[in-house]
């Protein structure tokens, strides 16, 4: 963040927005075989933040709707809020800007879709547009990845980066923070179904082997590179061969009830690859067009209504620009 | 190999070739951080096939020059000439074909360059074009793996498929072999240093731990999704980010004297990246522009000299075509 800290942010007090409305999209990371490197932002599900200028210096949280409870209202301890408290703080205004947050969830907290990624980039995307935008999006993104750890113990960038930046994205490393934007294939679609089954993202971690084997790891990286390429491409076929994960899918699809079942479901309805969306429990069949995914989220979803498993589905394109202010 | 054995080949005999004569290429395997998946082809070295066709069916080695006898000349024992029967056999032809080979080998055997697969890829393209060119090179290259079986015991695809395809190739799988052409942005270039110490292939790969941390795993295929990107969008910076081993290289540098010495000069020089070629020892300097190849290979070598090691230098472009027919 040393180029952030040594720009000088010039904020114009008197054209301070009153108010704000954004909207920033659900993330589907490691995009099957990228673990930790790749990501990508859908259309919807999404959240929502509405932010209103107030008198009184402070963040606070107004309401949160969607949540059904579980998120904190306490501004130190909310990740959106916190967020935002730490921008002012970075840009020197704390003690002269007062905002109010309402935070509206759209989607389960705990799905693996960025749930909590979605909440903190709508929160420092509006901030920032309240203020004029004195930061560039490549500027916001590192006080995005300290959200994502302060709401998931890790300074994880593979679901804020895409939710931020939009479309695909493949986080190359963090020291520095390099972060690049990858080529969308247009008929690229997502068919995501929600087993509504808890997988907190700490255990799902805590399941993956410290060591892997050196093969395993080649196998990998030889699927990243042919899935960047056909990115590139624009050849399915190749995006269809190398989006296998050899080495983290087999120990998160444990806490996945129904998994392979689910896979064969989306493989046979002609989706381009099945695996799990980011710790899981969410699982995405990506797809070449709409028709596709919709089927196969839909042959997913019949699937675990016989099993007894509830679960949302969400069928969408990849969101290419990632958060968006709401015009009411 | 299933679908070149479904395919049937027509030979028409009367159109073979008298005499065929050869170049293949030698190649930097890996490309830094691309282990057992990326390489890269060079116009220079590289190894001659002379192939002459004879009555008496069989295969046959005439001569070897540039060896320092040290390969065999039994046809059965000979990686190119066991390559070229087993070709013939493949062709239902091998009691109707006779030729006789003589391998010129421009560079040193156990040098990282891919010797060996620069002969064998020679020695097939030799044939298939005294036949009138019956395989493509995608079918070509099943057999150029064998040749590179026999000759290193493990059938790796790294050296082979730049030697044959030429450019900068990503071996994404080996079930089956899928191999890709990146594109090659043209300012690419590699100064290559060969420090005559041995290093033996089979040792440099008996050095690798089998299983490596998952968090350096991680490290590494951000890297090599990062260089794929980069030669698609031409950014040398990215290019020069991405080359980064830091899975392989700390193991195989303890090999290769002056390892970290000749990276800091190349470095120095304006490399956009220096590591090992292949098993080594051979190095290489990938730069942009000839100029910084030419001035980081140089300084290496006038640092080798000065530790009183003898060295050969390569400064080459990237090589797009592959083998090619040289006319005498």
């Amino acid at each position: 963040m040393e180029a952030v800290v040594k720009k000088q942010y010039q904020i114009d007090f008197g054209a301070v927005l009153s108010e704000v409305h954004v909207f920033a999209p659900a993330t589907v990371a490691n995009m099957i075989c990228g673990f930790d490197i790749l990501g990508f932002a859908v259309d919807y599900p999404g959240d929502e933040v509405q932010m209103f200028r107030v008198p009184e210096p402070g963040v606070r949280i107004r309401s949160i709707k969607g949540d059904e409870g579980r998120l904190p209202v306490d501004p130190e301890r909310n990740t959106v809020s916190a967020c935002v408290k730490m921008l002012l703080a970075h840009l020197g205004i704390e003690n002269e800007i007062g905002v109010e947050i309402d935070l509206i969830k759209h989607m389960p907290i705990g799905s693996g879709l960025g749930s909590s990624s979605a909440s903190t980039v709508a929160g420092l995307f509006a901030i920032n547009s309240l203020l004029g935008n004195p930061l560039t999006k490549a500027e916001l993104l590192p006080f995005c990845v300290e959200g994502e750890r302060l709401a998931c113990g890790h300074g994880h960038a593979d679901n804020v980066a895409p939710a931020l930046m939009g479309g695909i994205t493949l986080v190359r490393g963090y020291d520095p923070l390099d972060v690049i934007k990858l080529p969308v294939p247009e008929e690229l679609y997502a068919g995501i179904v929600f087993p509504k089954v808890d997988v907190p993202t700490r255990d799902a971690r805590q399941l993956i082997k410290e060591k892997v084997y050196l093969r395993d790891a080649v196998t990998q990286w030889g699927n990243i590179a042919g899935l960047v390429a056909g990115l590139y491409e624009k050849d399915y076929a190749l995006i269809s061969r190398s989006m296998h994960d050899v080495l983290i899918e087999p120990t998160r699809a444990i806490l996945i009830p129904e998994f392979y079942a689910m896979k064969d479901i989306a493989l046979q309805e002609g989706a381009l690859s099945f695996g799990i969306s980011g710790s899981g429990p969410s699982v995405v069949a990506i797809s070449k067009g709409k028709e596709i995914a919709e089927r196969a989220a839909t042959a997913i979803q019949e699937h675990l209504t016989r099993s007894e498993i509830e679960s949302f589905k969400y069928v969408s394109s990849v969101n290419i620009d990632g958060p968006k202010i709401i015009n009411k």
